[in-house]
């Protein structure tokens, strides 16, 4: 074994990152009989340096990460500090000094993952990234390494654990969307302004991420469909049920129109209870994946947490530390495919549509009417009135997202439509 | 990219053979551009050379694999014959002509995974064989790279889809151990001589492999705990129904005796209906992985079957060539920690156990004193009397399996005793 050990300099030192130096510190004997050489913490850059950090040499902090990322020495970069800048001018900065790279930033990479394999491999280093899509579970190196030899034609998960907290908790107590997130707040599992969990941000960019490896072509943050759960309804859980099925925050990374094209997008929708991900509870992450050779595969895990993080973050740190040792690089980015990514309106699948109607006869005509004008098949209807007011729920064959979208429209501007309480596609079947 | 090819040697072309050919053929773009260079098919190995093979040109099957591993200028050996020798032989054979090796052979890596290390180690070559445990199922590159810096304190798994889908049949439809055999072998999933697999022999060289790669330790086949699933009867899934579990065949790797040493088993138990792994139906596998910093992760899909198969060989032929185009080699053998494997005695968990007692007081005081001998402390009994004859069901609490049976070797010896119906481990809990 060599001697001389590895020098890694660790950006932000929050949740992950001190759970990144105690692993490093209290399993160093193990890391270094995996790697072949001992690994050292060689600095560690932080926004408050006056903050007391167990463990870790207080002569190691520093808030000037451009000097760390450019001291020369240091072998391979961990950038857990998360957001584009100065993330992304650390990396490439990481990359031009000669380090390799080790990072858990879904936003970034999502944004400018191009970019980023770009500098890395005119550099001719790793950027590794295992953190970034659904914590401690093995995803991105399955994808990439253990399926590069299949041909993989969808991706079918939960990767964010706060929604999948909150829509499981108004599954089991039938709680409303308001109130599940102020107890997901209350025990932590929600941020303060949850807006990148419940809007489904957090989701899109790693959809971004997982489309672009699964289909070796790049998916950005902007073309990926997006939409958040805060809309979701007790209500609407009520139908899932009536469904046999539940609601899940999914993102679908698919192949499309025969293959020439991919498409990914993120939203609530409804899926049987029989499926595997539907039985996926609290703040679990889970990932379906569809290829040829292979059927489907499932994988399962915490999504977050600074101990599975770390995990990941660590997992791949002992693979480019051999890579440095043995003078190789990684799989770069795969993007020979470039397949266009279409819009969301050429996503085929299938709706579950409630309408308030108005209690009188031909109402049901006339809705049918509408949904055949816009070549949307009908498979089931249900009508239920009371007082003069009647709900209308249809659920569809597969149509096209444009074709649902033109019906929606046209059903509005009907006299005995009084208005749409929910649409939600249905996946997994 | 380069445009000389690399050679690849396919030793076999059974189910997983003919499928690695053919999708090496219609994937050949798809794999050149995730390799960097072209893979060519230089040479196919078989038994009957008369067979007609679609897609192979005849002109590359040969019936002398050991001529064909000794070619000098093949990069990649594949071999997917299955058992100990030639395959063994032909493995070295090709390591010391220059070719690294992609297997899918656990026999000979839970037999010999060692001397086959090391074989390519002194070559300088690349043994890869994800195909070996779990068909499709990425599980060697996440355990020996995605976990790498993590520590796995257990790995517990469904690993063998013959037993599974028995097992599966048995517990829904309540069918005895002969009659869901007979129909898994109507439908293929049971070979003619279903031993290997009922007797719990591929299982356990499944966990020889995982245990070794869990806890960077030599484990061998001969150092696991084997226990078939023939003696599984309707009766024992009436009782596990009645405990809120289900039986599965199980292949259990753990660290021992506060992480000093590891066990490694294979035998049917009952798990909680409520554990994941108690879903998993038909021919699937799953592989439960615990983990200090990541928690728990869960693996599931196709464990057999030739396309699965297939894909994860192409994953790995893929990793092996980019590998030689690099002039690197993925990660070996990792046995530094070389902890002792304990023997089954030393294993802790709880046990159901039936017995046929008579029917008259004091027999539950009888058994009881002798359980209370063994150090084993029980947690619940439930007792059912009809026509003098009566039947005891014991749940114990944690004990290892020495004490336990030291336990039901005493109570043999009870003249109230009339027989041990059965005694099922309880897992998962």
């Amino acid at each position: 074994m060599r001697t001389r050990p590895l020098k890694v300099a660790l950006l932000g030192c929050g949740v992950v990152g001190s759970e990144v130096a105690r692993i490093m510190t209290t399993h160093a004997d193990d890391l270094a009989a995996r790697i072949g050489a001992p690994v050292e913490l060689a600095g560690v850059a932080v926004r408050r340096p006056s903050r007391v950090r167990e463990g870790i040499d207080p002569a190691l902090i520093t808030t000037d990460a451009t000097a760390l990322v450019k001291r020369g020495d240091i072998d391979v970069v961990v950038e857990v500090i998360g957001g584009i800048e100065p993330a992304r001018t650390l990396i490439t900065t990481a990359f031009e000094h000669g380090a390799s790279v080790v990072s858990a930033n879904k936003a970034l990479l999502a944004q400018d993952g191009a970019a980023l394999h770009a500098a890395a491999e005119a550099n001719s280093k790793d950027l590794y990234y295992e953190a970034a899509v659904a914590g401690a579970i093995p995803l991105i190196r399955p994808l990439r390494e253990s399926l590069a030899g299949d041909k993989v034609n969808r991706v079918l998960g939960i990767v964010n654990g706060t929604t999948n907290f909150i829509l499981d908790k108004m599954d089991s107590t039938g709680a409303g969307y308001q109130e599940a997130l102020d107890e997901a707040t209350a025990l932590g599992y929600a941020e303060a302004d949850p807006t990148a969990d419940v809007e489904g941000f957090d989701a899109a960019a790693k959809a971004a991420i997982l489309a672009g490896i699964a289909f070796h072509t790049r998916v950005r943050l902007d073309d990926v469909y997006r939409e958040g759960m805060t809309e979701v309804t007790a209500a609407d859980f009520a139908s899932a049920k009536e469904m046999g099925c539940t609601i899940k925050l999914l993102a679908i990374c698919e192949r499309a129109g025969d293959g020439a094209s991919v498409t990914a997008r993120v939203h609530p929708a409804m899926i049987p209870l029989t499926h595997p991900l539907a039985s996926v509870r609290g703040a679990y992450n889970a990932v379906f994946v569809e290829s040829d050779a292979s059927g489907q595969l499932m994988f399962y895990g915490p999504g977050a947490g600074g101990s599975p993080t770390a995990s990941a973050v660590l997992g791949d740190l002992v693979a480019v530390c051999r890579n440095r040792l043995s003078g190789a690089t990684g799989p770069g980015e795969s993007a020979y495919a470039a397949l266009p990514v279409s819009p969301m309106g050429d996503v085929v699948t299938r709706y579950h549509i409630s309408l308030d109607v108005a209690d009188k006869p031909g109402v049901l005509a006339q809705v049918a009417t509408v949904f055949a004008e816009h070549g949307v098949s009908i498979d089931t209807v249900r009508q239920q009135g009371k007082d003069g007011e009647a709900s209308l729920v249809v659920v569809t064959h597969r149509a096209s997202d444009a074709a649902l979208g033109g019906t929606v429209e046209a059903l509005r501007k009907l006299d005995t439509v009084r208005g749409v309480a929910s649409i939600m596609r249905v996946e997994g079947e």
